[in-house]
């Protein structure tokens, strides 16, 4: 199947074309940024040799003529009108930004005034352990931001014993790609090698969404505590959720039982690294309990389950590919 | 006054002797480690023509001619054999090891049985902003953890306003020196770089030492869930911690109107970093609130003020000195 | 084809395994270790859920039982040992380690007494861009050094054109990775991170490995002085070679003359950096000129092009396969 | 005395200020960049609680008032502006930029066309180790650049044994704190991280200021062959100077003899590493040959040693004070 890149210069864009270059199933046929006037080698240096595809300046008509559905790898606000335009023309859509995660009113709360009000309605929320059969319907695809998908598949299992009223913490740490790579003082060298702090402390986009798709799926409302931090590191993300037990359960069978058919998840009996996760898919979960108090951890990619692998098992799934085809499971990193 | 230095090797034996060797009131005038074999300089090659001191093999009656204060930068068990022949002949010791800072119970529960009941009674727990008193007077004093210390400072101005019966959570990092300069996997250059994870959730001995000392400087009990992280830097620690607040209270103003007079303690608006604080002996506060939830947040060096700088402290405190004689407030750090 | 690893537990162990996992023609029947007792997934967590072998203690009938090619990651003197018995047993072997890369006489001057002299005569220098047409009839495979292969690449082409007599000047950097999974000194994040340092300068064993190929691929002799550093990250390799030729020539002319046909061979225009060959078996180039002053730059991942993926393209190539079969050109790396 | 700092923003600034906070002689009096607008612990949040000093907008009239020396931390071409002015007001000026550092001749070819050219004539190179008479009577001190500074103390000892009409090669590494607190895309922790690479290759300015100063304390001439190299590292600087010597001397008496009175000079014998240097005014230096072959290796702070430490040191000279007083030889680093 033909696939075109929206959005080809930041990090997701370019794991976007890694992955796809070698999936058996999508053929890359457009790929495009907001200039257009580059061959992807000269925007990304380590593809030389390895691919060689003039990027376009982004144009939906010119999308619908090449593929049959489209990744967008952009910033909030602006994928939307592409989307929209874009789904109008029949080609299917992962979207990859914040644009169709929420509700319209939580949407418009937290970001902006929505522009596509038509397509919000029908769009599915990307996390395949708990979106499937929606999935393999869905026409536009909206991939969970970072730390929703790795404090979600943390904390989801564990909601119904969770005690009612109270309070959710979780501490969440990223690696540095998350913020882009466009030049900032807390992504500049001098500023965050051998540092880290937290950022937005309980006032962070991610927040909403992690609460939102609770409620949703649980039909349960919790004060979701969230506070982010940068690590002094490129890639990857590690999540610890804290909260209090009803009782005190067996927390390791809950995950087992959860997760059991799960392809991307993996139980580890030590708390989770970054390391074995980097590169890959792989969505890693150690859980822990003192008395009633619980400690869930997990481990993401944050570009690729964080953002672009992730993406590629939705169209796998929209598409009625196996959700494994092409997703990278090992990695040559660090 | 002459000061003596046992356990010269590791990293906090190198602070102690990089602070003391500028220090206007304290002059070192005996360093020992378990070998004895090597000039300062060889052992610590930062060292070379700064100072120029025999490293001594470690006995007590040879520090009690040579000084009338002694550092010990021992692991617990080796100190308290030290400590107790050091009292005993009239030297005070100011001890980094944890073999003082525990009710007795408490120790031998979490650590091993103890050699030196008798003194163990009389150690004064090192924490300058909660226990100034009791250190003018003291002979012996127990350096407190590096956890705890970040841990305690920021929360122990806000037990009184939290729900009682509620679970604490701390989620720390640190740096890797912590882990010592010994050879170990998770201090491999190729496990650490570029990962970052949990150790010990929840089993670690720095709990019940922040647990036992909110209980005896409150009279509250609470149980506190620590959870401790490696950081692929070298230095410094940052401290999360999480609470359910009884109501929606000012927090700023708890935090200053508690450390308005502490020479070494500073109140931030963001969240705090480690670079701000790394190469002195500060710590760095900031607080937060989300209705009745609570996070305050700290930063230290953790060789520094979570060891060797606050030791010095205590040292200028139990000699009748200035709190901040040759105390480092500013340093040459990336 | 069935392919044996021996010497599974380091880091080029591990890369051999990721790459052959996915590669099109090679099949893994056995992996081994010194001491075969885990399998697999539990010596490497990366691979949890991605291969399920357990790991067996290295014997040499067993692999020629179980495979027609053996992939040596062994340190060297060990590696001669299993060579011999493997070959006799008519297994193919790609040797990672040194044993049979130098001359005899080269061998024992600079290793130990060497154990299998029947066999050191008839193996071939892996380097595929020199050596191409030998590999193709090779039963043992001495794949190169890692600096080797940065430099000899980055040299070989301007022997010709370089002042006889005059000498010639190597910096090279790598990551950590290549001083191997065992704890040392240098490789404890305390001493590496935030430094850098030569070691072993004018006195590696890589030296006389460069000046010996060079001397059998041009005939003539050159005195190289070489100067490893240790870098503060995990993989990569960057080589400086520094050396005055006789004319003023079109020093980009000679490269791309010289490297035109080769698959992974990239030039570039601007100095070469580590990321953009990380993950990769290929080899970046960049040279300048200054006056008669000559200035070639080669990036390499070390543990990929240095070794692992460079042995699989030998296996490829004494198997009668495309060069390029299976081996990574794109990498999710940092 | 009291003294000003023009140009506090950036790194060198905020150096020169933790330097002289504890200087016994000098006594800052004033602080400006170019907007003015700050404290200085709004500027640099780690001097909070430590200095409490309004930042001016940089007024030369202002400086004459308050101090009787200022040291200027500003981009070349904007320094000798202020230079000038401050002069003809009776200040002395130590100057970290470039502007007096080089003949007018050479200045104006590698830089821009020189606007003081009254006082360019008087200034004098600020490398104590080789001007420490012409230093004592100076009111304009032109204080060397990083890389001269390390490359110089390494090969000047060794001038004279040099074959005449041989190329010389520097292959230098720095820390990214050399590129400034500027956003660039080579120092987006993105690019640098787990990354390194050479730029400028024979073609930075640093390279004609070495070729000049050798010609001038030596008189003779020698093509110096520069490749600077970045660092994934905040601070430290590494050099490593190639030659050939005309006969095998004796390589390390001749550093010996150099050196054995420099305060600020310590010669290993081992390769030099960054750590050791960190944080303070030292330069230490390492040297081996191989047959004719040089390898002379320098690591140094290039923020201390490279930039405001020995800005101090010779800012003491000029002003009779002894050159270590208040200058770190220790320091709280990684």
């Amino acid at each position: 199947m033909n696939v075109a890149i929206i959005g080809a210069s930041g990090y997701t864009g370019l794991e976007l074309i890694k992955i796809l270059i070698n999936h058996p199933k999508f053929n890359i046929t457009y790929i495009a940024n907001s200039t257009g006037e580059e061959n992807v080698q000269d925007l990304h240096p380590c593809l030389k040799d390895v691919i060689d595809v003039e990027v376009q300046k982004a144009d939906a008509k010119e999308v619908a003529k090449a593929a049959d559905l489209a990744f967008l790898a952009l910033p909030h606000k602006t994928a939307m009108f592409f989307a929209k335009e874009l789904l109008d023309l029949g080609v299917k859509v992962v979207d990859l930004s914040a644009d169709y995660r929420l509700e319209l009113e939580t949407y418009e709360k937290h970001y902006c005034p929505h522009e596509d009000k038509e397509h919000i309605k029908d769009s599915v929320y990307g996390l395949p352990e708990y979106y499937s059969e929606d999935l393999k319907n869905a026409k536009l695809v909206a991939n969970p931001g970072c730390f929703p998908t790795a404090a979600l598949l943390a904390l989801l299992p564990f909601i119904d014993y969770i005690e009612e009223g109270s309070q959710i913490f979780i501490d969440a740490k990223t690696g540095m790609s998350g913020a882009g790579k466009g030049l900032k003082e807390v992504t500049h060298f001098g500023h965050l090698n051998e540092n880290c702090h937290a950022y937005n402390p309980f006032n962070h986009r991610h927040m909403p969404e992690i609460e939102e798709k609770i409620q949703k799926l649980t039909n349960k409302e919790f004060q979701i505590n969230f506070v982010p931090h940068l690590l002094p590191i490129t890639r990857g993300m590690l999540v610890s959720v804290f909260a209090t037990l009803k009782d005190e359960i067996d927390v390791e069978k809950i995950l087992e039982d959860r997760y059991k058919d799960s392809e991307f998840i993996r139980l580890r009996n030590t708390p989770v690294d970054l390391k074995s996760t980097a590169g890959t898919n792989f969505c890693d979960l150690y859980v822990s309990r003192n008395g009633k108090a619980l400690f869930v951890n997990s481990s993401i990619d944050n570009l690729l389950r964080g953002a672009s692998s992730q993406a590629v098992v939705n169209a796998n799934l929209i598409c009625g590919f196996e959700e494994y085809e092409g997703i990278p499971k090992i990695a040559y990193v660090p």
